[in-house]
C-alpha cells in the first residue's frame, strides 16, 4: 500500500468532497468560484479531508455525514492558505502563481472570509453542536497560533516548548479536528474514541509541521519553495533551535549577531547551513518528528486490523519521508 | 428621548457586552487583546449590539442570552472593520489611526480571523442552531457583498438594483441578523416575529448605508473621513447613480469619460459636486433612505407601545439626520 493507492481507494469520497466545495461557492459573484476552483484544482493534497474520511472508516461511521464536514474542514484550510499567502506576500505556491498574485490581496482576503463563513454554514446544516464547537475552537486556535508565530519573528531565543505550542496551534489543531469530527457523527458518541482520534491527528500534525520545517532547510525543498525561506523571513523553527542549543562561542555569538542585525540574507543562510550540516541538525530534527509519530502509532494500536488502520500507518510512514 | 438617553438607558447591558468581548480576547498573545481593546475603546457606536438589546426588549425576551449573542455580533462587525481597513488601505478611522496603521496589515488580518472564530465559539456556547444559521449566513453574505462591491469599482453603469443588493449584503444583512437573533432566543420561537424583526433591521440597515453614502458627498463628512472618498476610490453609490440618470450630454459624456480614464481626482470630484448640488442630488438620495425607514416604521407599528418601540422610532429618526 502506498499513498497514491490510499487516495485512489477513497477517490469516490474525495470527489464528493470536491463537489460539495465547488457547489457551495458563490452564485452572486464571478470571482469567488474562480478562486475556489483555482485552489481546488491547484493540486493540493486534500490531506485534511482524507484524514476525516479515513477516521470515519476507522471508527466504522457509515452515515456519510462526515463528507460535508470534510468539505467544511477544506474550506477552513483554504481560507487559511489564502490569508497566509497575503500575509507572507507569497507569489508562488506549488509552482503556480498564488491567488493573491492573480486576483490581488483585496479580493483574496474577502474570498478567505467568505469560505470561512461557508464552512460554518455547512456545519450548521449538519446540526452537530459538538462539531461546531470543535471546529470553531480549532479556527480560533489556528489564528492565535499564526499571531504567536508573527510575534516571534526574529526571536532567536524562541524556546522549544513555545515552538511546539505554535506549530500545535497553527497546523496540528486542524489535523486533530479533522480526525476528531468523524467519531462525533456517530449515533452514540464514544467520548474516549473521540479523544483518541484527536490525539492521533494532533501528533501527526506536529510531526507533519516539524518535517515541513526540516524540508525548508533541505537543498531540495517543496515544489515552489526555496531552500531557507523560513530563515530568510526571520522565522525560528526546530532546526535553528537545535543548532542554537548545540553551538558554542564564537559561532553562537555570530548567530545572535545575525538576528540582532536582522541580517537574514542568503550569505547568512549559507553560513547557518554549513553549521546545520556539520552538526547533523536535520537528521536530529527528524528524530523529534519520529517521536510524535510514535505517539500517534501507540494510539492507533488499540484499533482492530482494518484497511483504514493500515492506511493510517502508511500515512505515518509517509509523513516522515516526504522527499527529504 | 434622544439617542444618548437610549444608550444610557441600556448602559448596563452594553457594558456587559463589552465585558464579554474583552474577556474573550486571547490569553496566549499580547496583540489580540490590545487590538480588541483599541477598537472597543475607539468610540464605535456599538450600534449593532444596541439593536440586539433593543430587539430583545421589544420582544419581551428576559433570559439575557442575547447579551452573549450581541457580543458575537460585535466580534463579526469588528472583524469586518479590521479587514475592510486593510483592504481600503485606510490610515484613519474616527480620527484615530486604524489598527492596520498601528500594528500592520499582517497582524490585523489574523486578529480579524481570530475574532471571527471567537464569535462562532460564543454562539456555540449559546447552543442555538437557529442563531448559528442566521449569523453564519449573514457572515457569508457580508463577504459576498464586499466582493461584489470590489468587482463594481469603476463601473459607472452600476444599476440602482445592484447597488441596493450590494448595500443590503455588505451592511444591512448584519443589522437584520442583529434584530433577528433576539426573538430566536425565546423559549417558544415565534417565526412571524422573527421575520418582522429581520425586516426592521434590514430596512434600517439599507437606510443607514444610503445615508452613509450621502454623507460621504457632503461638505462635512463623518469624523476621520474626507468629502468625496467614495468617488476618489471609483466607488459608485446612490448619489452618483441618481446624478447619472438625471444628466444629459455633454455633462453625461464627460462623466463617462472620467470613468473611462479612471480619472478619480479631486478636480473631477469638484466638477461632479457642482452637478450634485445643481440637481439637488443629496436631498433626492435622502428620500430613498426615507422610503426604507418608512418600511421599517410600518413593521414596527404592529407592536404595542413600549420604551423599546419608542427607542426604535428615535433610531429611525436619527438614522435620517446623522449630521448631514
Amino acid at each position: 500500500m502506498d499513498l497514491e493507492q490510499i487516495y485512489s481507494h477513497f477517490n469516490g469520497s474525495l470527489e464528493e468532497v470536491d463537489r460539495i466545495v465547488c457547489e457551495r461557492s458563490s452564485f452572486h459573484t464571478d470571482i469567488i468560484p474562480l478562486v475556489t476552483e483555482y485552489i481546488v484544482k491547484s493540486g493540493g493534497k486534500r490531506f485534511r479531508p482524507l484524514l476525516t474520511i479515513l477516521s470515519a472508516e476507522l471508527c466504522n461511521i457509515t452515515n456519510n455525514r462526515h463528507l460535508k464536514l470534510a468539505a467544511a474542514v477544506e474550506f477552513i484550510h483554504t481560507a487559511t492558505l489564502l490569508h497566509d499567502d497575503v500575509i507572507d506576500e507569497s507569489m508562488m505556491r506549488r509552482n503556480k502563481p498564488t491567488a493573491n498574485n492573480v486576483w490581488g490581496n483585496k479580493a483574496v482576503i474577502l474570498v478567505g472570509d467568505y469560505l470561512f463563513s461557508r464552512s460554518f454554514q455547512l456545519m450548521v446544516e449538519d446540526k452537530s453542536l459538538d462539531v461546531l464547537r470543535v471546529l470553531s475552537t480549532a479556527s480560533s486556535i489556528i489564528s492565535e497560533g499564526e499571531v504567536m508565530q508573527l510575534d516571534e519573528i526574529g526571536n532567536f531565543d524562541l524556546s522549544y516548548d513555545k515552538y511546539i505550542k505554535i506549530i500545535s496551534a497553527k497546523t496540528a489543531e486542524l489535523f486533530a479536528a479533522s480526525c476528531e469530527i468523524s467519531p462525533l457523527t456517530a449515533d452514540n458518541i464514544d467520548n474516549k474514541l473521540v479523544s483518541v482520534m484527536r490525539e492521533i491527528g494532533l501528533y501527526l500534525g506536529i510531526a507533519f509541521q516539524i518535517m515541513d520545517d526540516v524540508i525548508d532547510y533541505s537543498p531540495s525543498p517543496k515544489k515552489g519553495k526555496n531552500q531557507g525561506d523560513d530563515f530568510l523571513e526571520g522565522k525560528v523553527t526546530l532546526p535553528l533551535i537545535l543548532l542554537r542549543d548545540k553551538l558554542e562561542t564564537p559561532a553562537k555569538t555570530k548567530l545572535y549577531q545575525i538576528f540582532a542585525d536582522l541580517d537574514f540574507t542568503k550569505e547568512s543562510f549559507a553560513y547557518v547551513y554549513t553549521l546545520i550540516e556539520k552538526y547533523n541538525i536535520l537528521e536530529k530534527s527528524v528524530t523529534y518528528a519520529e517521536e510524535y509519530i510514535n505517539k500517534a502509532r501507540q494510539k492507533l494500536e488499540s484499533f482492530p486490523d482494518s484497511y483504514a488502520k493500515e492506511a493510517f500507518e502508511e500515512i505515518f510512514k509517509f509523513s516522515l519521508e516526504r522527499n527529504f
